[in-house]
């Protein structure tokens, strides 16, 4: 966690769109403000827990009221679910971004799972693993369970794929997606943002494992790895 | 879950030693209700989490008082450490048991893994996964990392073992050991005992999942994989 994350200031993470998509400043405002307040909500929850966060304690980081917190959220469980849904679209890019790709699956997946790792080690990691756990109503319960559940359709769809093609070495898809995923998850319990070792390198490192597997390949004595 | 887990009942999962080895019938029994005031602190944890449960709840089905838990073991807390540690034996047991082992590296990991994916397959598997976030004091916190620790070091000296002699393919074994743990310990996230899986081909499959890896194997089109 580094730099202040105060509301006047613009978060690091905020992609600004061409100036003709905003609809006005005021909403380009708005929406600005309600990711600051997302962002810094996910930091505390990751921080103290999400039983152990108040809204209070998200204003103070924030420096602001908190009724300012509510204007822009209705409530902590709210909060938690954006945070939740902030992650895991990331991940929901990298699967988008892939859909029309004339890269093999095997490669489209590889993509994916670097969305999904950076996605993991990003300040919503916590959220991203844990908002199941938290008692939240039934209602955010049920959106969290299928949003995951399209994420690991998406990630078997394209081990199908590649077994089809041959670039993929047949494997049980729904074991490997699982694995995959936990493996993938598990990430937000070890690794912080200030590790030498960056997201993205990370997610590299995270391909090749999975890439590789444990059994001898034939012909990479030495320790060189083939590439299909 | 199944079955009934009143105290006086002896727990399934209990193995009995030899008589020789019993200090006295009294000591055996002290044990024996301890281990089942564990198994349904176990259970009891992992259907409504560390915190929503009370000792009261856990004197509860094992239908005795909570000063007879109190009896047995000093604090929630402890219960808790009690629990992660009956997992965690488990897979220590893994690694003695390939200890000294004529097998190659890799088979002794896959050993590992098996009893590592029935652990967390397991009761204990919420604990096991859970116990570093509840809050819990220094000194077990301390403790609960130095035991995953060890787990970690021995998972990784055989990847390095394996690939010394041949048997594993070269790898970043920090982060494979890391992958393979997150995998493992993700299974208490979505794995039930009333599966048609049983753990034991739950474990099967997912050292097949490791062994294996995405990339296509040299000659193994159709799907059979080489063995080394």
């Amino acid at each position: 966690m580094t730099g202040s994350n105060r509301l006047p200031a613009q978060p690091d993470t905020v992609k600004r769109g061409k100036p003709s998509s905003w609809p006005s400043r005021r909403h380009r405002n708005h929406s600005l403000k309600r990711e600051a307040v997302v962002i810094a909500a996910a930091r505390a929850f990751s921080a103290k827990g999400f039983h152990n966060t108040s809204l209070d304690d998200i204003a103070a980081a924030l420096g602001v009221s908190k009724p300012t917190v509510y204007y822009y959220v209705e409530s902590k469980e709210q909060l938690l679910f954006e945070c939740f849904q902030a992650g895991l679209e990331r991940i929901r890019e990298g699967l988008r971004t892939v859909e029309d790709s004339p890269l093999s699956a095997r490669e489209r997946l590889n993509e994916v799972v670097r969305h999904y790792a950076r996605a993991v080690a990003s300040e919503f990691g916590w959220c991203m693993v844990r908002a199941e756990d938290q008692d939240l109503g039934p209602e955010l319960s049920r959106h969290i369970k299928a949003l995951k559940a399209e994420i690991d359709r998406g990630m078997r769809r394209l081990l199908e794929l590649g077994i089809a093609e041959g670039s993929i070495e047949p494997c049980d898809t729904k074991m490997t997606a699982f694995a995959m995923a936990g493996a993938l998850n598990w990430i937000a319990h070890w690794y912080r943002e200030n590790q030498p070792m960056t997201a993205a390198q990370l997610a590299d490192k995270f391909v090749a494992v999975f890439e590789t597997g444990l059994l001898p390949r034939a012909g990479s004595q030495g320790g060189s790895r083939p590439r299909a």
